[in-house]
């Protein structure tokens, strides 16, 4: 089972894919977390140059192809043999991040970017993917919070983040392996949701 | 003018690079020098990741994208800027390499390749491209002598390098902007033959 968790900047993503790996593991499955860009160590080494450093220090296409070249090491290293190993896996971002960011956002083709994402996993899509909704105001001022230095994103402007709020419900809107989910509530709120929905899905493999 | 050379490892297209640069900036061209991967500070920063460490270190895709990245990043900041100002720029290395090394060799859709690369560039292509043809036995035993550390490529397979000089020949045999020369005459011989056929182009503009 390949479980996805997307959103904005601040959304709580990264805490609920903690939360969500926490209870499986507790619960006897095997499974893993990983996250893009990341996962592997080319992919932390894209990651540093994506995130850090200026909004303006490469094109949208750059920035693009870094995203899915990362996507790419962590998909062969990390996700396709965790799956063939019957593995669950939860990953924090994956493919809609670049539809939205770089594909609806930036306009960069979508019809390419999805050329590359299915030649990199070779079709595979997630089984479920968790979209935590929130008010890019709430959320870069949580997100600002964690003083990390990985904030290029972050320090975009509100009109681009809130149109990268709008590009993720129309992914979400459109594809029935999604759940919305709002963001601006309690992080047990939040997990008791995405539990729930996990259970009642293992149950019915 | 766009100036692109080509060539496997150890052919002398830096060395050739360097000369034509130092040839046509003493007979009063603006003129730059740019490599690929590389020619920028992301571009480097790629490079290392690209050249150095095991082979089998990323897939074949993987690779694919990030040397595409570092073109992009390239063209943006160096290439596409210069050219506009009326300034020659001879680059080590180009979109060829891709198709002969990601396309022709690892079996990547050429396709695909094409698209990522007109995106890129907005379908430009070199005006002359050098195709600095060499035994793959010859260049790798001249380029080892170098004792760099971005030897990832040097240290694949010679039948890998052997195709890749099949896919050079290939490329170069079907587009009128090349001149292939052989390599393993002198560093003289082979700068003759290009400072005169630059010129020859120079006087026709």
């Amino acid at each position: 089972m390949f479980i996805v968790f997307e959103g904005g900047e601040g959304s709580g993503k990264s805490t609920q894919v903690k939360l969500l790996y926490e209870y499986l593991k507790a619960n006897g499955y095997k499974v893993i977390v990983t996250r893009e860009p990341g996962g592997t160590k080319i992919g932390e080494q894209l990651r540093t140059i994506l995130l850090q450093g200026k909004i303006d220090k490469m094109n949208t296409i750059t920035e693009a192809l870094i995203f899915l070249a990362a996507r790419s090491d962590n998909w062969e290293k990390i996700i396709k043999p965790a799956l063939k190993n019957n593995t669950i896996v939860i990953c924090d971002r994956f493919q809609d991040s670049t539809l939205a960011y770089q594909g609806i956002c930036n306009n960069i083709s979508i019809d390419l970017l999805n050329d590359i994402c299915s030649t990199i996993t070779n079709n595979t899509v997630p089984d479920r993917t968790y979209l935590i909704d929130i008010d890019p105001v709430i959320g870069l001022r949580r997100s600002m919070r964690h003083c990390n230095k990985d904030v290029r994103f972050e320090n975009k402007s509100i009109e681009y983040h809130k149109r990268v709020r709008e590009a993720y419900l129309q992914i979400a809107n459109n594809n029935d392996r999604y759940l919305i989910i709002d963001g601006t509530t309690t992080i047990e709120k939040v997990n008791n949701i995405i539990t729930q929905d996990i259970n009642n899905r293992l149950l019915k493999r």
